[in-house]
């Protein structure tokens, strides 16, 4: 204890709650358990499905989530041999807990790389979508995991489309009014359209964002709750 | 340009989507305001709903949102004034954008500080509501943006009952199934229930979350959009 906190002292209870962590996390998962129609989702993937509704706090996301049937196999492996977690946004990035990650693993977000205004701008595109690009030395077997935006879901379609390094699993998680959806939808009708088989989950409508992805990553880090 | 950008190319466009960031703000802006009942909120924090709907993707937030009166007057004032943030999670710190506040605003979170782990273990409490008694010396006159853990948010309203320093405004967003609920009905009706005049915005229910929160800052930051 350093002489800041060892004067600190708790305020007197007046409300009562559950102040136990681990507790906390148990207690949540068993709700979502009473609550959600699980039934619907792959059974690898219920740890899954109900992480992202924990980190939404919404028990009715499970239908809409979208979950390819090798996605908890292939995320996994890609994880357990060390491979990057490539990440939209730093809000993702943050929410991945590093002590659930198996194998030390880098996770990586190129937002603010001092290159991406340039390229944004040359482009044409969002900084978002750019920064998609600096993943490519990294991106092979790859998990990646958007939690923020469409044109970067697009972009990395794109991407492979183009021939480009395919990532081992792709969370698809951007938020919002204006692409979210559609990127999505083309995220979970890639297979089909394209003949490309890309192990993903996605949220099909307007819901997703930064929380949902990083909950998805902690999910696929470890079996373990 | 470095070397490594330099030999980059985009891939082709294959998808028909709008990539231009600011366009994009002012098109799903205007899809809220389409879509929104925002007759429902304070007219000074019409700009606030519109931007914590952003956040989170839906609409039906709006009639979720609970907005003190003086909320919009009383985070300005004390942001113009120079008031730091002050963040429960790293997330909610992350999505705070550092351009708009007004003043070189402090953006504060003490969930890593290496006393943390020691006091919630002392007090019985989670590490992110011992966190928020780290807050003390700066939290009169201060914002603070709750956006995970109900427990830190119960642990504020607590200090401030216990004669603590006293926030100017509270952004109160936690997320989940257990306690959430719960800590913003009390924050809700704290005014009532104690007599302390304390500006808050909190949403009712399960939903919240640290893009809710960081997205209520980057609102109350700025009256532009």
């Amino acid at each position: 204890m350093s002489a800041r906190t060892e004067a600190l002292r708790p305020p007197a209870r007046r409300y009562d709650y559950v102040a136990d962590g681990p507790a906390i996390y148990v207690d949540s998962f068993a709700t979502i358990r009473r609550e959600a129609d699980l039934s619907l989702v792959p059974a690898d993937a219920e740890k899954l499905a109900v992480r992202m509704v924990h980190g939404s706090g919404q028990v009715d996301l499970v239908p809409d989530l979208v979950i390819h049937p090798r996605l908890v196999v292939a995320a996994r492996t890609a994880l357990a041999s060390g491979a990057p977690v490539l990440c939209d946004a730093r809000m993702v990035a943050m929410g991945v807990t590093a002590s659930r990650l198996p194998a030390g693993n880098e996770v990586l977000c190129h937002l603010t790389d001092p290159e991406v205004p340039e390229l944004a701008r040359r482009w044409r595109t969002t900084r978002t979508a750019a920064a998609v690009s600096l993943w490519e030395p990294r991106l092979e077997g790859a998990v990646v995991a958007i939690g923020n935006a469409p044109t970067a879901l697009f972009h990395l379609l794109e991407t492979i489309l183009a021939g480009g390094p395919r990532p081992a699993a792709v969370i698809g998680c951007p938020v919002g009014f204006i692409g979210a959806r559609e990127s999505k939808e083309a995220l979970a009708s890639f297979g089909t359209d394209h003949g490309i088989d890309l192990p993903f989950v996605t949220v099909r409508g307007r819901r997703g964002g930064s929380a949902m992805a990083s909950s998805a990553v902690n999910a696929l880090a470890q079996e373990q709750e």
